[in-house]
């Protein structure tokens, strides 16, 4: 049976710990392609580079193990692939092992997500995966068999058009697989202000911390985290609010029109 | 009454001519405080400043209008703003005019929509304004009472939890207005590439053109704009395709497991 030929990227850069496991989980069921940002890029969400061109180089060429490291962002490394560097449509796309949690809102500013959503929109089956440790060190054992469980069930069942997979891990031992929604939360105190040391300007560090706003919801990924379990929640390119068009259709827009 | 407190920004600079636009408008039915980017931050989708801090500047301070400028990305700019800048929670955020459509799945790239999805995720009522054209010289008189419009009944009605507006306007006269769904489509043949004059790496710049899977789909935000219509989405940050939660939790997760 022909191998799956799976494309690979990350928002961590291409030499990150998190993307080496995931390439080498990956090369053990397909031909794999990494296409990944040349450091990191994390929090880049879906950014494109238009302000100036982005290009590529070769890093490893071996027999079914190609590396490229790519200026751009990991949506334009995934643009790059299937435009580019590709001479096929890829089988798979997996993005990660990111080092930090993508669940709840996260998903809207992760680059990880940014390149799977980027695959999905172009028809590619798609995943994310992330662990729950923002370390160099985070430790990937415990969620390497559930890694290739999904990917091979991904590549097995397919996905859906325009629906991809964020798979979140937490630290150490894991119970099982929750399929489960995103998290209704937000991101609370989020900068820390320094003062120049030769100026009048402050300046301002992201930070903070997720505040969950319904921490006993058991159908949600922050739920399946913080009680051992991996977290899939099919995610989708398509944002509109249908349940809401109605409503909203109701609004006067006479004084316009 | 008290007059609405509004926070402007976008993706294009606060020297841009849209959101100059839309600061005349906004200062005739509100206090207005604007927190923009320092110059083009195009395609920057949700993305974070993380690896350097990031800092303000003000620009004009006047009873009803005070305008700052920022050195981060959109998302940046509201973060910065409902944190450190303003003393309140703004009664409505409108980012934009942005120069170019926000249709379909421009939405996912759009920083103009990633500062209106940023101030949605904080509980305030939000709406993304952009017109299709790119140029500087766009012509926004068409567009204007709809903006006007579409604001006051966002102020009157409210927004449900989680979903914000993604409005665009084709050029030229307009028809009315239409609250549809998000387009499914992609962005084709999306780089040019070009030889380096002193070396054998090539380079690439993003081009390409949009593909529209469904131009016949009356319900969509591409064929209102293609008919002469302002389009509304009702657009929200939960990402997760709810229809498909129960098919995939019955995938064979046993191996794993």
């Amino acid at each position: 049976m022909k191998k799956p030929v799976i494309l690979i990227t990350n928002d961590d850069g291409y030499n990150a710990p998190g993307i080496k496991r995931l390439i080498a989980l990956m090369t053990t069921i397909g031909d794999v392609i990494v296409v990944a940002p040349d450091g990191p890029r994390s929090g880049q969400s879906n950014a494109l580079t238009v302000t100036r061109p982005i290009g590529f180089s070769p890093i490893e060429t071996s027999p079914n193990l190609k590396i490229y490291s790519c200026t751009g962002t990991p949506t334009d490394c995934v643009k790059l692939a299937l435009n580019d560097i590709l001479d096929q449509k890829p089988d798979l796309l997996v993005s990660g092992i990111n080092h930090g949690s993508n669940a709840a809102i996260n998903v809207i500013y992760s680059g990880t997500m940014g390149a799977t959503l980027e695959a999905c929109g172009n028809s590619v089956p798609a995943i994310g995966f992330s662990i729950c440790d923002h370390g160099v060190n985070a430790d990937f054992s415990f969620f390497e068999k559930y890694i290739l469980n999904i990917t091979e069930q991904t590549l097995k069942n397919g996905l859906p058009h325009g629906v991809c997979l964020n798979v979140n891990a937490p630290n150490g031992a894991l119970k099982g697989v929750r399929v489960v929604r995103q998290a209704d939360g937000f991101w609370a105190e989020e900068f820390e202000k320094r003062r120049h040391p030769f100026g009048n300007q402050d300046y301002y560090w992201l930070t903070g911390y997720f505040h969950n706003n319904e921490p006993n919801a058991k159908d949600t990924d922050e739920w399946a985290l913080a009680h051992g379990f991996v977290s899939i929640v099919p995610t989708k390119i398509d944002m509109t609010a249908h349940e809401h068009i109605k409503r909203i259709a109701e609004w006067d827009f006479r004084e316009a029109e």
